[in-house]
């Protein structure tokens, strides 16, 4: 695995495998890598010949007061799990790198970002599309590999991807969990051993609001149990509980094929998410 | 010279040329050609191997109330006069094929846009970002070609090119102009015998202008001196003359290397623009 710190030394390198047809598959992260990351990188091993990692706490994405400072960092674990996991090429950026200049313009996502992580995070969307329209241009990579723990983020670059003709494909990879149902996420190390022991609450709390929804049970009905459930179980606050059509995050309607029920808890030193997204036409 | 419809075509075709590793220039327009787009695809003709075209009069970057409708328009035309300039793909697509959906994501430019044209065309450059991007998306041209009448155009795509590390270089062409200095332009066909006789007084101005600021007038008397020059004769209302650094477009200080006195004029039919760049520090 080749470790890159500069846009110009990864091209070089890129350039490269390009040349030579090689098929470029991206996994851009912010590091504190656990086996969600992971699944990125093997499902990128199978369908490419050269998997892209990068490694960047992007500040355009966190708000003020959000945990920017407090999102865990471990660069040299990430290098040696990135390496066992057959990464080819690692870019670690500084912030500088990234952002050197700033001229003003601002990408906007549109009414997708007005829901669920949008509505708490107002312009967390923006910098997300910030940074993923400079990784995309900087590697220029065949496939892009995201996880669905992030499904509004998923949702709102591939109407970008869609809308913009961005020369990627978009790739959904299933989120990973704990044995125990917790959805892998950097931020679980912030969590207290009790706030640990109960976080698959969540998970367990989403599963329960989809059985509602087989039962037919109004969304604003089912939202109220998912919240009942969390609050009876856990030390969280709720930031939201949604049912929503995926990927528009519009109100069902009799239209929608596929629905996400979605929750961000806020425990004491970080935030969770959780998802899941599921056919309304199942049985 | 291929004429090609479609983003996929367009693409099967950029592909072959692609492999075999040729350059690919890129001049987008938006129709009604002359001299000054012929020098775009002169100059791409020179530094490239295969040199695009495309035609798209971009319903976005015009406002309510403007001249999408009145914008002249002659494809077969055009197409004489691109195969006659050596292009080898004109690309024109149709109005659903550059916006077949859309998720409202909205790219915004910043400061640069609110002088000049940006303030009396408050979503102009929004709309013209918009474009850029999908066509440079779709095309993945190695170098782009711009005219700097639309100099203000200029400065918003460099800095959208330098801050997202989109994957093209951009190259600064000048404005091609009638023999009695009227920079050329598609709208020019929308003025009257009398409108044609005075609009190059607008360049007389620019000029007049430039001669002032060498003999060291502050720039608010130079700009009423070339808009006195304007009024006094042209039947024009002037939108704006506006001294200021380039392509920053904020207030000349000790440290602007270059300047640019641009002006929009309003005709009966049609509202024309302007510009002169300069370096301040040349005698």
């Amino acid at each position: 695995m080749k470790t890159i710190y500069t846009i110009q030394m990864l091209q070089h390198s890129l350039n490269q495998f390009k040349k030579e047809d090689k098929k470029i598959g991206f996994v851009p992260t912010m590091g504190f890598l656990h086996e969600g990351h992971l699944a990125l990188v093997e499902k990128a091993k199978q369908e490419n010949d050269i998997v892209v990692m990068s490694i960047f706490v992007n500040p355009a994405q966190f708000g003020p007061g959000e945990d920017f400072d407090a999102y865990p960092r471990n660069t040299k674990r990430d290098m040696e799990l990135s390496k066992n996991a057959g990464v080819d090429i690692l870019f670690v950026p500084e912030t500088v790198e990234m952002y050197p200049t700033n001229g003003g313009i601002r990408i906007l996502p549109g009414p997708q970002a007005t829901k669920l992580c949008g509505a708490s995070r107002p312009e967390h969307f923006d910098g997300v599309l910030k940074v993923v329209l400079k990784l995309f241009n900087i590697v220029d990579p065949d496939r892009s590999y995201f996880g669905m723990k992030d499904a509004q983020q998923f949702a709102i670059i591939e109407t970008f991807i869609r809308d913009f003709n961005l020369r990627t494909e978009l790739v959904r990879v299933t989120t990973v969990r704990e044995k125990d149902g917790l959805a892998k996420s950097s931020r679980n190390v912030n969590l207290s051993e009790t706030e640990r022991l109960q976080a698959p609450e969540i998970q367990k709390a989403l599963q329960k609001g989809l059985e509602l929804f087989r039962n037919q049970i109004p969304v604003n009905e089912i939202e109220t149990e998912v919240i009942k459930h969390i609050v009876a179980n856990t030390s969280g606050g709720i930031d939201y509980v949604s049912l929503l059509s995926y990927p528009s995050l519009q109100e069902l309607n009799e239209e929608t094929e596929e629905a996400i029920l979605a929750c961000a808890v806020k425990f004491e030193n970080t935030r969770l998410i959780d998802n899941i997204i599921f056919s309304t036409k199942d049985e």
